[in-house]
């Protein structure tokens, strides 16, 4: 006959181990997301963006199952220690998914506001580049997360400073366009959303990476992040220093 | 002599007390870091703007104080139903305000990367407009905060329309201006992502009032949230419903 100590202990790791399964899930569909994304964005397929957008619900499921599973988690098995730091941890990675969810969706959004044709493949293919590089990001997170594998977590929280020179070098570009032909301009700065929503979707995947990082070790992350992003001012802090996601 | 039960009590209400007093003090340093922002854009002071960007780090300081004195009275008090809504709102309200702060800083970071002397004061006072309105939308939410006052919070949600609709006609007039004269490019960019920021304050002071509510009633508030931002397609959605925070 089983011990009822045993079909506790039992059930708080069956708990834990579905609060993990939902935010594996729910990164799963933020990559998804992602990737359909650009896809759209490429083939300018607005029957794809639209679905994009409506999916987007379904994160947004998923994260209050997170928090309500959390809180029954705290109340029911006030739980110690490392159980503690990965309950509380989950609440904060939920909640950087959602918004990873709501960036891609934005993008999404978008695409109908794009000239039909984009003529500038150039602009195109940079952002396409960003966005593989923000999956990669993603897709490393998640690993370090179902892991455990805080070398993993530490990865992609460098592999950062890429997306952001890739941003301010689309950034610049989109520039350029502008000025030469402002007819373009309109398309443009939703192509810099756009961009800024892809270098945002990668900000978060490397505050998902430190909470895994503080889940496992209990202590946060030594130093600053490298930064890349020099489309604004670097007058009041060294450029390697972290800018805030802002 | 005071017996233990009443001294634990106590002691639990001290602890849930100074989480309220740290957001509190989180929320006014928000208030005032939006406030000098508008302030150093108008004057285009770039002294205050620096000493913006460095108070950041103060608030940051707070969060992290929040998040380790939730997660202690979480292990050791084990707090349930409405104290236990409490503790998780407060992380919930941290991470926001946090997030309130780096987009104050944000604002005051691109002020160095505008012309020296803004001409148009048209734009200027646009921006100054929907600053104070999304200052009014943070007292708003710390007052509903403060004194568990939903109604208060149901209108600072709702007054979120109006910055929307001002950051869109912002938006438009940007777009003019830059198709006026190229050589504004650059920083009227800088002041639609300025503006951007201001707007994003916004969101997230309405996502602290939808924390309130939940943590006073323990239930969500129903229907969606008006929403005037036409910046971007609404082909997908219905112009009142709310677009999600990107």
């Amino acid at each position: 006959m089983p011990n009822l100590t045993d079909h506790i202990v039992k059930s708080f790791d069956d708990q834990l181990k579905q609060l993990g399964t939902i935010l594996v899930q729910m990164g799963t569909m933020v990559e998804s997301q992602l990737q359909q994304a650009i896809e759209a964005l490429i083939s300018h397929n607005l029957k794809q963006a639209a679905q994009i957008v409506d999916q987007d619900h379904q994160i947004d499921v998923l994260d209050q199952n997170v928090s309500q599973l959390a809180v029954k988690i705290l109340a029911l098995r006030q739980p110690m220690a490392q159980d503690l730091r990965e309950v509380v941890s989950s609440l904060k990675i939920s909640s950087d998914l959602e918004r990873m969810g709501d960036y891609a969706a934005n993008v999404a959004k978008r695409i109908p506001a794009l000239p039909e044709i984009i003529t500038n493949k150039q602009i195109i293919s940079g952002l396409s580049r960003m966005g593989k590089a923000v999956q990669q990001i993603v897709k490393n997170v998640l690993d370090s997360y179902i892991n455990k594998n805080t070398d993993r977590a530490l990865q992609a929280w460098r592999q950062d400073e890429e997306v952001d020179a890739l941003y301010t070098s689309i950034f610049r570009e989109l520039l350029t366009y502008m000025m030469e032909d402002i007819r373009t301009i309109g398309g443009c700065i939703h192509l810099l959303f756009i961009a800024k929503n892809i270098e945002r979707i990668g900000d978060h995947a490397t505050n998902i990476a430190e909470t895994v990082y503080f889940m496992v070790h209990g202590s946060h992350i030594q130093g600053e992040r490298p930064k890349s992003d020099h489309t604004i001012s670097n007058a009041y802090s060294n450029p390697t220093t972290k800018e805030k996601l802002t």
